[in-house]
């Protein structure tokens, strides 16, 4: 008799864009002449960059012929890839990596996700709340103990070390869903607190691309001490708008080790190179070839004045509250803004007004944990003309 | 202090490749006059098809404009691709499927081996040997109770239920290595087992494509009873060459449960949505549009041409053993020939001898399993020139 994986019961179900669809869909029916502006899910709206796209042809004629064709890649990906990523560590961060530290993926999800597999279920997980929910599911369905950091206005959503250890760490900077980013002396008190405790931090930097402050880092890597204790995801959904392309990339550092039950030390980039060649067969050719073009000189430009753009939105976005006197996180490293509800509404209630008065839709924060109740999550990724009529619309009614 | 999944610690290293590579290097630097002819590796050297080609430069063209972009698209797949994998299934094999049986993925070795995330590891689990080695790497690596089952000449490698219950069971058919497949009494009767045991059977049906001899099925699902009782992973990889633009499809029908701990009975649909939703975010638009053209009127016929060029291969092998009078399996329903070693000798002695004296690589049958030793897997992926000459020299020197 075949019994399942008993902890997919205490997930709990997310009901938080199905809620949101179902209630702009009533709106919708109730308002049929109502222009809605959609501003809830980060998901980008520019089309790929000429070089991506020139890059992808090219890499479709090669499998079109005997001669260029690629069948099985390696799993980690192909070494054209991982070399500009390679450099681009070193020239944008001043990381060095090796080449068998850089893992390349369907994107930063499925790394997220998988990485548990590494793990014995008998770790003790910190996790940010709010934040990205995959941390949290991925988490239950091992059945890990987790113990929430609390990110609040207090600490400008980006929460310390606590006073006890603990043996994973989630940390995603620039955050999703506050935009909130550590600095780098924030960053250097959680490395030393993980090689302290033996910890390893699990860094989310699918956002690193939108941080503009000078000096803020992009990497753990550019943090002395790192490399002993932090695997690092990233992604080029927002890098270059390849949300429905999908590539990504994981660093995990040849020192990084965590403990057998007999305590002996393992490596985890051998553990992770396993559960690839095992459970993954390598990202397709003709994205891996578009993904390369990202880290070309024309790529960097082209997807930077994409991210310019959105920069704009999330400025305009953030203009408006200023206006009107609604405290907000996030927009500048960030391609959200992470608004306080205004007259003390919770999220959900923000939300209502918002679409009932404005057409305006968002995310209620609350949908990313405890303490995003009260808060609500715009996105840059609309158009410049939609981005500006939510504004005016939204200072009209708030 | 983070500690490991310790059943990473009882998996064999696998060395087959890797160990045949070395090999073949050896003798590349002793011999570099001597032409090498590789029947090792399953991998596709057919181009894509044209209508495939067509529509992946058409989906790139897509991602360049604005109006066509598509960002994230939904983790189980579009539906167009899923749409035409419901009729495939229909038209070719009778079998009913809902839309939201059907999950698309970045290929089989993916969701055969993320599959292990619904499951306990308490369960015992059936595993065919000699088998492709992911089955049993992946139920190491969960810490399931494995029991081989026996596949031999006896057999024709085709082993039937055996006397104890299971909770699960994987079954590969065509069969890689050995290239046997099962008859439709055959799965009835591994149906019927799984039922009435409450067992699921995880269906490999990767080389579906290659069934030849008529009334042999190509899907566990032709099978009656099979919804109550079984998965089913299938690939375009061996379909339509897709080993290196990754995409593969699982059908987990609705009626089909696992027990709780408290003997409940829980949707396996609903777990794997759940699964891949947490941990995976699609396949990408350029890739599924590719799929989808496999399975028009023309992707059909251009595909099929491609396989009934590798069955020529196959025959070729078949028929210069058969002139040797040396047995084998697989074939004729199957990109592999699983032929004996001669005059006794064991897999790696036969793939020293036949490297050594025709340069022919093969794969020694023993790193599929114990039952593989003394037998051999080459491949009909070659060309024809290629797989032509092999067969001369091999008839040589047996």
């Amino acid at each position: 008799m075949a019994h399942i994986n008993e902890n997919f019961l205490s997930l709990k179900q997310s009901y938080l864009f199905s809620e949101v669809a179902k209630r702009v869909s009533a709106f919708s029916e109730r308002h049929p002449e109502k222009k809605i502006i959609r501003m809830g899910i980060g998901d980008v709206t520019l089309p790929l960059v000429d070089c991506v796209i020139d890059s992808m042809h090219q890499a479709v004629e090669d499998m079109a012929k005997k001669e260029t064709f690629h069948g099985y890649g390696p799993e980690q990906g192909y070494d054209f890839l991982r070399t500009a990523i390679q450099e681009y560590y070193q020239q944008e961060m001043g990381v060095s990596l090796n080449l068998d530290e850089i893992f390349i993926s369907d994107g930063a999800k499925s790394d997220v996700g998988n990485i548990t597999d590494l793990f014995s279920a008998e770790n003790t997980v910190l996790i940010p709340d709010p934040v990205y929910p995959v941390y949290v599911d991925t988490n239950q369905m091992l059945g890990t103990k987790i113990v929430y950091l609390q990110a609040d206005e207090n600490n400008g959503f980006c929460p310390m070390p606590p006073e006890q250890g603990a043996d994973l760490i989630y940390l995603c900077s620039p955050n999703n869903p506050t935009g909130a980013a550590y600095t780098r002396q924030q960053l250097k008190e959680w490395v030393d607190y993980a090689n302290r405790y033996g910890a390893i931090i699990l860094f989310d930097a699918a956002y690193e691309a939108f941080v503009s402050e000078q000096g803020l880092p992009r990497s753990i890597f550019e943090i002395e001490g790192a490399k002993t204790c932090a695997i690092e995801f990233c992604s080029l959904s927002k890098t270059a708008g390849f949300t429905g392309t999908r590539c990504g990339y994981t660093v995990v550092p040849k020192a990084l080790t965590a403990k057998s039950e007999q305590e002996k030390e393992i490596l985890l980039n051998q553990l992770w190179l396993r559960r690839q060649t095992t459970k993954f067969n390598g990202v397709s050719y003709i994205v891996q070839r578009g993904a390369a073009a990202v880290f070309t000189q024309q790529g960097k430009r082209q997807t930077r004045e994409n991210i310019s753009y959105y920069r704009e939105n999330a400025r305009m976005i953030g203009a408006a509250l200023t206006e009107k006197g609604i405290p907000y996180f996030g927009g500048i490293n960030s391609p959200y803004i992470w608004m306080k509800c205004p007259n003390g509404m919770d999220s959900w209630e923000f939300f209502d007004f918002l679409l009932e008065n404005a057409a305006v839709v968002g995310t209620p924060g609350a949908g990313f944990g405890n303490n995003g109740e009260g808060f609500f999550r715009l996105t840059a990724f609309s158009d410049h003309e939609s981005t500006a009529e939510a504004m005016e619309r939204m200072k009209k009614i708030l």
